[in-house]
């Protein structure tokens, strides 16, 4: 994997609501590993956002009060520069020339994304996921352009529980003949089967034991495969599986999904020596929002704790909540009736 | 899948210590799903056993007090009869045409190698993961044969969570090239990149992620794969991983691996109406040890609770525990400083 530098990239993102005249009340979402720009409807795309019930008039994140900004991360295929870019050098897409991509990175593209906006300070930064990930790496390196950090199920460094999973994946996804070594043809199916195997892998650890023994317990299921055979799908939780799975494919680039997932692999707030209260050092925040659920296998409230405990040391407020939600890593995008007050009492 | 009979399968099995002159010493021992009979080293064959450290003189499970039999599961591939066995009726292996395999059906088997031996009643009857599963079903099965389980890390049915996993694994494995539906060369390399995947998912859901913190944090690996490229292995989890998953490839047939997972799915000791308490009725057992470990993802405490709670109605003795070992569903074969006190106490 080459490090080098993409100059200047596209950074697409979305906005709801007004900026103040003094421009004070900002707050910008960095998003999980997959969603776009479009965390929520507007007039200009309809269409429902991947965070609708959060974002929006009256909603926690109230757009009535609120200028909000939403941004594609770098490296990913939503309108930002990243692997299926077409690199100017080449003419050709990036590919796996595509430089090594950092958690670090996509934070440095929000500053410069702000920074074209015309905004030096936000009210509040706030990431679910990957997205609490490079919401912390913004608050570290550009401590003076924020106060408020809400981190959702997220984790200070990635651990090796959830590399493995994820590095599982990705070997998955390039096992598939026809990833091509990443030279599959943009236009076609690509290493559809890989990410079908890998998309089930993932949805098995972003949601929990207890939710799908009480979903789907052992039911069969009447949608047999007819194309599975004697392995075929037999229960209803296979069944499921099959059907989201079959949805992401196509919706997501190959080549992005292996650059985004690695990054968070490499992702660590924590000084060489992996001390994280060290490294913490750099923030200048007022006030932070851990929140974790107790069923998150990727990212557990043991990486919540830990996180919070290191912020007591330089921030003078930080809340820590647990939440019960039986969804596991999910739960911020499905159980909104417990993360919807939570968030909304902070902000 | 066909349903079928085989008619006079071999059973592969070994015995340790000596049958009393009344037969009334006989412990019996079943396995996970990819172990041998080869439990402990013998005279026979002095190399260490899966279980080494809880079979022999003055182990807990004693060889100088108990005659002691472990059995090659019905459709393993360590010399009980399976899918790369020879079909009588067509001179070629089963593969796929082997019918499909049940717990109950090892089981049985199990059954039917005590009648030949001559032992009507066993002492004990004890199990880890699958091996639980198959004991818990020759107590229902055979309830005159036996008074006394022990059921280690294993489930009365199996979760729609574990049966995510394990259809997953064989969907990897079918989805390999070379498993050419069933009909890959036996003596040649088959999916092996399938089995290596598989097992690599195996070998994540077996530990705990805190057991992994532990042992590799994030730790880079000097063990670089030139092969791997740009998404190669770079931490010392994936390397561990890779080692490991690397070893299991050729030890078990793939065929053999996808009945015996199968099995684990299908695998539900309660009645037709899902309710375990009615189908217990069964058993004539006076004790049993439910051994459970904290960290098992597999097979979680919720199930031990599940299962001695159930039994409690029947069986007078039930004995619940609950232990602290960090890895996770393999801690049986691992931590043994934990189990061999509480399998000892009991027997």
């Amino acid at each position: 994997m080459k490090r080098g530098e993409i100059v200047s990239p596209t950074i697409a993102y979305e906005t709801w609501g007004t900026l103040s005249s003094d421009a004070s009340n900002c707050i910008f979402i960095f998003t999980g590993l997959s969603p776009s720009a479009h965390a929520s409807s507007s007039k200009e795309d309809p269409s429902t956002g991947w965070w609708e019930d959060m974002v929006g008039p009256n909603k926690p994140i109230d757009t009535n009060e609120f200028f909000v900004i939403c941004m594609n991360s770098l490296g990913s295929c939503f309108g930002s520069t990243g692997p299926i870019s077409v690199n100017p050098d080449t003419n050709a897409p990036y590919r796996l020339s595509f430089p090594v991509l950092s958690v670090e990175d996509i934070a440095n593209a929000a500053s410069e994304l702000l920074n074209v906006l015309g905004i030096d300070f936000l009210h509040t930064v706030i990431g679910p996921s990957m997205g609490g990930m490079s919401a912390l790496s913004f608050c570290l390196l550009h401590p003076l352009k924020v106060k408020r950090l809400i981190s959702i199920s997220s984790a200070a460094r990635s651990s090796p529980f959830s590399i493995a999973l994820r590095s599982l994946q990705r070997e998955i996804i390039r096992n598939d003949p026809n990833w091509e070594e990443g030279n599959y043809d943009l236009d076609g199916n690509g290493p559809s089967n890989g990410m079908r195997l890998a998309r089930k892998l993932g949805m098995i650890t972003y949601r929990s034991a207890s939710e799908w023994s009480n979903r789907f317990g052992r039911e069969r299921t009447q949608d047999k495969d007819p194309k599975g055979g004697a392995f075929g799908i037999d229960f209803e939780i296979e069944s499921y599986l099959e059907s989201h799975a079959n949805k992401f494919i196509g919706a997501f680039d190959p080549n992005c999904y292996l650059y985004l997932s690695r990054a968070m692999d490499l992702f660590d707030a924590s000084d060489p020596d992996g001390n994280l209260e060290n490294s913490l050092k750099k923030l200048d925040l007022d006030q932070v929002l851990v929140i974790g659920v107790k069923t998150d296998l990727l990212f557990p409230i043991s990486q919540q704790e830990e996180l919070a405990l290191a912020l007591e040391k330089y921030v003078e407020d930080v809340r820590l909540v647990q939440l019960d939600s039986i969804q596991g890593h999910d739960s911020f995008l499905v159980d909104m009736d417990r993360f919807r007050p939570v968030v909304s009492s902070f902000i």
